[in-house]
Formats: C-alpha cells, sequence, structure tokens
C-alpha cells in the first residue's frame, strides 16, 4: 500500500469560471495537512464533496460527479467550479501519485474561514482540496440490507429546498449514525424508506431494482442524490436491451423484483436480505455489471454523456 | 477587540470519564490552529459541540450546555464525555485570555482521524478544542421571523434515532442553508415546522411563547435541541410568578400568543411579524428577560440546577 496523497487547489483558479489557465497544486504531507480550526467546512459541515474509484490513473466517471458536484455547490450558495479546471485538477493530482493501478479521490470544497471571524485575519475564501487514497478495499459482491425511515415525504425535496436534500455535502453526521444502526443490525447497507412509504437511497449508495426486462431507480427529484454509479449501470442496462426508468418506488417493489442493487464509486453489490427477508437476487448477473464497469469505460463515458441526468 | 483564543485538549482526558486529574491545554496561535484534513469532523461533519456567551469569565448556564454535551455524545455513539474536566478545560480556557468582559466560547469534539485510513498514521483519538471570541457582536432585541418546512412529524424522533435529531452536530449545512433562506426573504430568524403543523426550533435558536399568564416551548422528544437558553428563560418565569409548559405547540399559536421569543446564548429576542404578519410583542418584558439573563446569574444557575431539563 502507498502513501496517500493531499493536494491543496485554490479557490482563485477552480472555483472561477473565467479562469483560463491550469490549476496549481500544493502538495502537502498527509500527516501535516490540515484546515484552520475556523473552516466552516469543519464547524459547520459547510461544503460539498465528490469522490470515485481511480483505475489504471482513470476516476471513473468523474465528468458525472463534477456535474454533481457544480448542483451541489449551487444549492449551498457556493460560488460556481469551473468544472474544466477542477477536472484538470483531480487528474493531475492522480499523476503525481505515479502509477496508479487501483485508488480512491475525494474532492472537498468548503465554504473556507468563518467571514464573521475577522480578528482571525485569514484569506476568507473557499477550501478545496483533493485526497487520494491508493488502499482502498475491495467490497462483498452480496450484501444483506435494511430499511430505515428518514422520514420524508417524496415531495419533500421540492417543498424545503433549504433541506439540501439533492446536494452532497460535508454534513454526514446522520448518514455516518445510518451506518452504525444497519451495522448493528448485522446489516452490511440500508436503504432510507419515506415515510410516505418510497424507496431513496442508501447512506452513501444508490438503489436500483430489476422487475424482469426493466431496471428502475428512484428519480432524483424525491429528494436524493442523483448516482453515478446509478447512471453507470443504466449504461450497461440500456447497452444490453434492457428499459431504464426514473420513478417512484414503492417499499414493497423491493421485496418483489427479480433483483435489487446497492451501489457506488463504479462498484454494484446485490442485495440477497432487505429487513431479514430473504429477496431474489443474481450474483452471475451482478459479476457481469462490475465487470462491465471495470472494462467497458469507453462505452460507459459515451453512452452516459449522451444520456446525461436531468 | 482582543485576538481569538485556541485551545486543544486531550481525549484521553477529557473523554475519559475515569480521568481524576486536571485538563492540559495546548494554545495555539488562531493562524495556525488546524485540524487534519482526514479528521471526521470536517469530512463528515462528524462531531459534536456547544457554545455560549462569557460574561465577566463566566461561561453562561455551561452545566446546561456541558449535559446537552453529553447526550449529543451518546446519541452520536462517540466516547462519554468527562464532564467535570471538560468543565475545567474551558473555564481555565476562558481565564488564559486575561479579563473577559464579554466573550463567546464554543467546544468541539471530532471523532478524530478515520480510523479506515491506516496509511495516514495518525492517532486515532477524538479532536477537542475550544475557541474563544472576544469580539461578540450584539444582537438586535426586535426580530421579524419566517416558519420554514422541515418536513418532520412530532413523532419522527422517536421513530428514528438515526437521524439524530435532538442532537447537537457539527453536521449544520441545511442550518446554514435555512439562515440564508430566511435572509433572502427579509427576516432575522426562521422557525421550522413539522409538516403536520407543529413548531420544532430555529436553525440556531430556540422558540418560547407566552399566552397570558403561561409560557410553553416545545417539548425536546419533537425532535429539537432542548435550548439551554430556554431554560433560562423558564427560570425568569418560574420565579416571576408564571406557569411554565413543555408541549406541543401547533404553529398558529405563534400567531395568537401575547409574545413570541427566540433565544441562544443567553440572549432573547422579541419577534415582532411572522410570515410577514405582525404579531403581539413587548419589548420592556424581552429587556427584563435579558436583563434578569445578565444580572441575576445564581438565581438561575440554581433554579436550573434543580429543574434540570428532562
Amino acid at each position: 500500500m502507498g502513501d496517500f496523497g493531499v493536494f491543496f487547489g485554490r479557490a482563485d483558479q477552480l472555483l472561477d469560471t473565467a479562469f483560463e489557465g491550469e490549476p496549481e497544486l500544493r502538495v502537502v504531507e498527509p500527516r501535516d495537512a490540515s484546515v484552520s480550526v475556523f473552516d466552516l467546512g469543519l464547524l459547520r459541515g459547510d461544503g460539498v464533496f465528490e469522490a470515485t474509484t481511480v483505475v489504471d490513473d482513470v476516476p471513473l466517471a468523474w465528468h458525472l460527479h463534477l456535474r454533481r458536484l457544480a448542483q451541489s455547490a449551487a444549492a449551498l450558495d457556493l460560488p460556481a467550479p469551473n468544472l474544466r479546471v477542477l477536472d484538470a485538477f483531480v487528474r493531475e493530482a492522480i499523476r503525481r501519485m505515479g502509477p496508479t493501478p487501483h485508488a480512491h479521490v475525494k474532492l472537498v470544497i468548503t465554504r473556507g474561514v468563518d467571514a464573521s471571524l475577522s480578528a482571525v485575519s485569514l484569506p476568507v475564501v473557499p477550501t478545496v482540496f483533493a485526497l487520494v487514497d491508493p488502499g482502498f478495499g475491495r467490497r462483498a459482491p452480496e450484501i444483506e440490507i435494511v430499511t430505515l425511515e428518514r422520514e420524508l415525504f417524496r415531495d419533500s425535496a421540492e417543498r424545503a429546498p433549504w433541506l439540501l436534500l439533492g446536494a452532497k455535502t460535508l454534513s454526514y453526521a446522520t448518514n455516518m449514525a445510518a451506518r452504525r444502526e444497519y451495522e448493528r443490525r448485522g446489516a452490511q447497507n440500508a436503504v432510507f424508506v419515506t415515510r410516505d412509504g418510497y424507496v431513496l437511497e442508501g447512506p452513501q449508495s444508490s438503489v436500483v431494482i430489476r422487475e424482469g426486462n426493466r431496471v428502475a431507480t428512484p428519480h432524483p427529484r424525491i429528494g436524493i442524490l442523483h448516482g453515478t454509479t446509478q447512471v453507470e449501470l443504466f449504461a450497461w442496462a440500456a447497452l444490453n436491451g434492457l428499459e431504464i426508468s426514473y420513478e417512484d418506488i414503492p417499499t414493497e417493489r423491493l421485496f418483489a423484483a427479480d433483483a435489487v442493487w446497492t451501489m457506488g464509486a463504479s462498484f454494484v453489490q446485490s442485495v440477497t436480505a432487505v429487513d431479514g427477508r430473504a429477496v431474489a437476487h443474481d450474483l452471475a448477473a451482478t459479476d457481469a455489471i462490475n465487470g462491465f464497469m471495470q472494462s467497458q469505460r469507453a462505452a460507459i463515458d459515451a453512452w452516459t454523456s449522451s444520456h446525461l441526468p436531468g
């Protein structure tokens, strides 16, 4: 296992849509890499992030992540990121790691130091950094999940945009609490459901079901992240002649489906039980999807670029 | 305006209930005070905090804050804080600032560096620090507020403890978004309401109404923080012969009440309008309450210690 890489960027380049040059990177020793205690990313979870798997130096589906990052930044009233320059920033960070067969990269943008704390006299600009983790572990192909109530309705995101339901923010304390909860229940993942009985997403993953010749996932307008790996799975499905659909999915359909998958970071896991009840599953198909995601990047990128999520 | 103070503590003292000594403080220059980029407080908003006003070297109602901090830590499965030692830690931090007539102190506990990132070889212990801000500004005595939908029900906290609704975590991105929303609407604060029509709390404050000879506030079991300043206001009310009550409060009662107050950090603000509709208000009573909170600390501490929140 190699060392982590930590790379800081400049907000006046990465968050200035008029910037036309190449981004500067500041490489920092992982042990010394830090942010101010006055950073609102720390004090308020006030920031956004994206993360993906790196295979042979390539951050997978990175165009989808950047697209979502821009949407998250808009939801939080952060400056609009310069996606071309951010893309170059992350690819250069990976390049500086040397040959990287398999890793994980995370890009973080915080609101920066609290502007109301003038006495600190630190610059009040967003903090931007990338972390590259070369020791990224394999996940199990088959898992059991539980449903966890999220106490929202399927129209909550529309009614209350200040809840930031579709934004990928640094405020993940409840996601982490949900993770501890499903572990306590002996499961390997959870799926949040609404109070009116619809499927949302996992604390750190998306959900897709297959019913016959058709794969379906909850529509992002229900108040979830638009999963990048879910879009990649839709590429596999479309290229294999399956019908694809974004729709509201009642929780009961998890139990009746021909397959239930959770997914993230370009890896799909086959669900074998929901709330302790066995569900139909298909490890061979799951392996095929994961093989496709690892080997057919050009096909995936072409399909996902021409079928950009809403 | 003096300088900020930044003081780091040791988890093996402050979060060890068996520790019997006095806490060590590490004083750090504000400009240089930082936490690791791998700290879960930053990457996941995974931590808890408390903050209060300091008057003449005394952190107001600090016993109530420490009590709530312990409850928040339990909700997040963090190690139980040693409240005696944490109390000494914060008081020593204030003492080292020199004479402090008026300031703001914040205490932060994060889960620390991500244990799954073994390559970083940083110690995996919670991060604990206190910030003292001597340039704490005055707030307006009268404000207008708006109601913001929180898309929860009054039994949501009970049904879904993983939502951490009663815990004061670092995941405040939605609180900050709600703040931008009420500012966009020209208001100075907001009150979250449930989907079934009950009052919750502000993004950074509690709500109390007066109806005749009676003051009422939402019961914390509805899924809100138990406000420390609200408890202090109840001390004022009880010592002035008013009836006090924790109960579910339908939103309509904000409009019909004899007074509506929002409050935090031992300061009460009088609400003059809700969603653009004028409401009954009483600046003289509000001034009396704030005067009481500033001058009658012994009476408040005695009352609040013998009427500890559920």
